[in-house]
């Protein structure tokens, strides 16, 4: 039987460890996914260069790879960057940005699921296209949903032996066999750009401070955006008011807080 | 005769269909154009490859290029978009930042107005650039203003057969017959790093969102930043809390509110 | 006898000559040094192309290089703007950002360091890692503060004869002769991301306002960046907010408070 939820202690591991994030992300990801980074407690590193990202690998405590502005000097390091985490055995998050959208994705996201990621984090629409891919029978939704994309996520996590990470109106973690369901946020949160890539590194940071429970680590990750995204609506008057107090509200989130406000549903059967 | 300006139905139009900006743009204007297209209900897309480029032209509304920081990949996939915009008869802007500044952006610069652009967006040095390049006697003036620059944006737009908007002390939009002069916006927006990077972006959202008058959509692009900058500066310390306050505006502004605040001056000869 | 200290002057220099500061920056760093260039008072220009890179240089008023980012196509920029930065014997800063993370980062700024930068602008473990190399015997320390790095700092100053600024619980400016301590700031600072490096390239352009006394200038650059660190902390609730509000104390930040509120220890022996 799984160890219950215990997202205190997964924050808590977070801040006193202060995991290295080795991001190979998008160019408008990158400042906000550092702030969001520091905010939470982590350490970020932003570096694509094949000529040093195998070496940065070493050095961090985990990678996450964002697809969001793809060229082929940069896929080349994604993909080196992946294979040496998949050897070095160090956690890799994989953020499937828009992957329905081209060729160009769809070969480079297929390319880097080959090195085996510790977690995908997307959006319906990306899950359902990835699933598209092995599954190609099943078109993409035009109104996809996290109620849409929850079989497909199932899948994936079976089909690749990963964590999957969907969010939308509500987030969905599954490992295949279990199931949380996430729910919290505001509905300004997707009015701000790249919240949800920052969620990916995010998440890999929790990940790599609770490497014997990663399921327990990436829901404490979502539900720590959950609870700074309803606590932030509180004084927001659009986007950019929003943004600030959910990035001052993940910085002062407490492990007893975010015990005491999540609110998340387990399951086994869905 | 043309129809009258009706700044309400553009910003209604934006809002109802939220149509999907294809930004080819500089690195320090991505996040920020991302997230003034989302404040003011738009969705914002950033990609450049050439491997993409063309395919994603062909999914998006309208397609937004910035010359800020160019290299040689960009500019081959800038040019591949262009044309396929043109193709396609998909509508795009051309920002061209800093042309007067490099032999390499003039040639750039050049190359891409032969795609036909629909928009031309420029602060009144470019605006004096472009039509330099075209009328080599014509020096760059340092003190250029918009006054300065007014009829080699009507020049712009009679030889290029496309809208220009110059912005400055006050913005002017001409499709070489008609003029309009947008009056508003605060001293404290020039303070704040891309925000007309960003206006080219929204200005072809509201192109997108009403393709049967783009001249009006454009003003109603221009207006939305003048009335949202205004409105911006009541509660600014500075230019970070005035940026707050800005994007907070964008989105709370109401087509009602769009209509009444304008200040704008129409007119057939400047 | 050097001339006494006089930040009052340095900044109304910087104000009255808005220098134009060409930024050869990361793509983390790019929107935030724009933005706190422009609330200094200086003008940033952002850009990398080796097409136009030595063109725009004869432009500026100082180049400021960082290694937040590298790849090859940058890093030759780099070399070349470095190179007529130093024939056309305009000021630039280096930032050598992870210098010791990576072999690839160390060999980019062995060979930029042939150019004779005018200013070195690193935190304590960058700077014993620029020293490291030379003096191999020498390791880098896990918990580096200023403190370790003063001497590091000093010989580095000497060895390539410019000015090097070590910032962190309190900052180091030195020409190897002459030592400035600059305390103030707060600890909130490090949780926003690439403060650092926007200070950089502030201090370039402080350097290009005060050309007759850049060790003066840098240490008003480190000075404004502490005097409006501590004002900022106290509205923050987080780092968010507290990026909101230094920026706008830098744009409010004035000579007179400056000069009244420094807290600078000189010295000519450490």
């Amino acid at each position: 039987m799984p160890a219950p939820l215990d997202l205190a202690s997964a924050l808590e591991a977070l801040r006193r460890q202060r995991p290295l994030v080795h991001n190979i992300t998008n160019y408008v990801a990158m400042n906000s996914s550092a702030n969001l980074l520091l905010a939470m407690g982590a350490s970020p590193a932003m570096l694509h260069a094949r000529e040093e990202v195998v070496e940065f690998v070493g050095l961090a405590d985990v990678l996450s790879i964002n697809l969001g502005t793809p060229s082929p000097a940069w896929a080349e390091a994604m993909l080196q960057a992946a294979k040496a985490a998949q050897v070095q055995g160090k956690p890799w998050v994989l953020d499937p940005v828009a992957v329905g959208a081209t060729a160009y994705r769809r070969q480079l996201a297929a390319t880097l699921l080959d090195a085996s990621p510790t977690l995908i984090r997307a959006n319906p629409s990306e899950i359902l296209a990835l699933d598209g891919m092995a599954n190609p029978g099943r078109g993409v939704d035009a109104t996809d949903s996290t109620a849409n994309a929850t079989q497909a996520a199932i899948r994936l996590a079976r089909h690749h032996a990963c964590l999957v990470a969907v969010t939308g109106e509500y987030d969905l973690v599954t490992d295949g066999q279990r199931h949380v369901l996430v729910h919290g946020g505001h509905e300004l949160m997707p009015t701000v750009t790249t919240l949800g890539c920052g969620l990916s590194a995010v998440a890999g940071a929790f990940i790599a401070a609770s490497p014997r429970d990663t399921f327990n680590a990436c829901v404490a990750a979502l539900t720590s955006f959950a609870v700074a995204g309803s606590q932030a609506a509180h004084d927001a008057r659009g986007p950019a008011s929003f943004q600030v107090a959910f990035i001052d509200a993940l910085y002062q989130l407490t492990p007893e807080q975010l015990a005491a406000q999540a609110n998340v549903e387990v399951t086994n059967a869905l």
